[in-house]
């Protein structure tokens, strides 16, 4: 199994994931900053030219977070990570998919790369604002909704946290916002975690 | 069990899940035109503001395209909406995450609501273009990816196929664009289904 991740990308939830797995596996960088995830090489691998990517042992890979992490979880039933019931597996899904396809695209990727919305550079600080006021406006929703404590669901800790995970990550760090109390907690709780340690400690040194 | 939804919009995807299942639903416009999606009464339902929701028979609300797709599918065997195959069940949930937390957001929603992008009224017109742009590229990899015919997977028609329905509709109406042979194909597959005539049927008599 092999990891395709940048170094602070979305992708650390995904690391964070196969760590608390525990079987051996492999990642290599491909970094977003200098383009590398839009070379032929990596296109072969996933198309869509997006971090993370999961090539498995038969030699297939799986994109988009959710999924692979979804896939992960199932696959690995001994390691907990998604509940068993068909309801939170259901809210374990939700959550992700609100973190990875609204919370990510519309609101961090503006902060991130407000060049893919600007009209021109002069245009990028209302960019930037404008995706941090939307974060602000999803991060309220994360908090009103977060049922577990410290964990996204009531269910227990999941992989919807390791989701959470890389957004509280994003939001205190490059974007410099303050956490509302239940996700700052959610943060502190994930720092705790070894595998939460090693997959940093992985991703610091490589970057 | 009603089904939340706005003409046009991409709840159609579960409004055709919801024929093709064939049990007793209701549904309730909530016009995404006129901003009925932001009033308070529906916030309390959908705090995030977006159509599909889905109320169902446990007073419980269920939201995120793909999470209801899957649920409804999995709730409903003997419907056959998506494999029961771990790998093919994986596979539906990929394309579906791509359609819905990619293309959705980033292409379309560039092209139908470009104020949330624009600097001005006059910049408007330059994300319209960017948007179609990158649905462009983004239908392309759906094209070169799409390995059942017609449909999505070669496991069989899915709610994965429902998804690419709203978004092929999209393309090929809203957006005038000129869809690859494959994705033509898929649309006029779709087209010939009683349940895609049926839900498109009840959403025009009601817009
Ligand atoms: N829908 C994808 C999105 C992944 C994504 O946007 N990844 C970013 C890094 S956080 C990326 O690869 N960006 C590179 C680029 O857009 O050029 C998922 O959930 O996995
Ligand atoms: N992530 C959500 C997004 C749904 C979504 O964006 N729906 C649009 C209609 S196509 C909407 O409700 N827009 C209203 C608004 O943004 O004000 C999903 O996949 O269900």
């Amino acid at each position: 199994m092999k990891l395709f991740y940048s170094p602070g990308a979305c992708s650390i939830g995904i690391h964070v994931i196969l760590e608390e797995i525990g079987k051996p596996f492999e990642t290599q960088l491909v970094s977003t900053r200098d383009g590398s995830n839009k070379k032929p090489e990596y296109l072969a691998i996933n198309p869509k030219a997006k971090v993370p990517a999961l090539l498995r042992d038969d030699g297939t890979v799986l994109t988009e977070f959710p999924v692979i992490a979804w896939w992960l979880a199932k696959a690995n039933p001994m390691s907990n990570l998604i509940a068993v019931e068909f309801e939170a597996e259901a809210r374990t899904l939700e959550w992700m998919d609100y973190l990875c396809g609204t919370v990510h695209p519309q609101g961090f990727t503006r902060q991130f790369r407000p060049a893919n919305f600007a009209k021109d550079a002069e245009d990028e600080a209302r960019v930037v604002a404008q995706g941090k006021a939307l974060t602000e406006g999803y991060l309220q929703v994360v908090e009103r909704g977060l049922a577990g404590d410290p964990w996204l669901l009531p269910s227990g800790y999941s992989v919807a946290d390791c989701a959470l995970f890389f957004i509280t990550n994003w939001a205190s760090g490059r974007s410099g916002m303050t956490l509302p109390p239940k996700l700052a907690r959610h943060q502190a709780a994930m720092m705790a975690r070894p595998a939460v340690q090693r997959a940093l400690a992985r991703e610091a040194k490589a970057a």
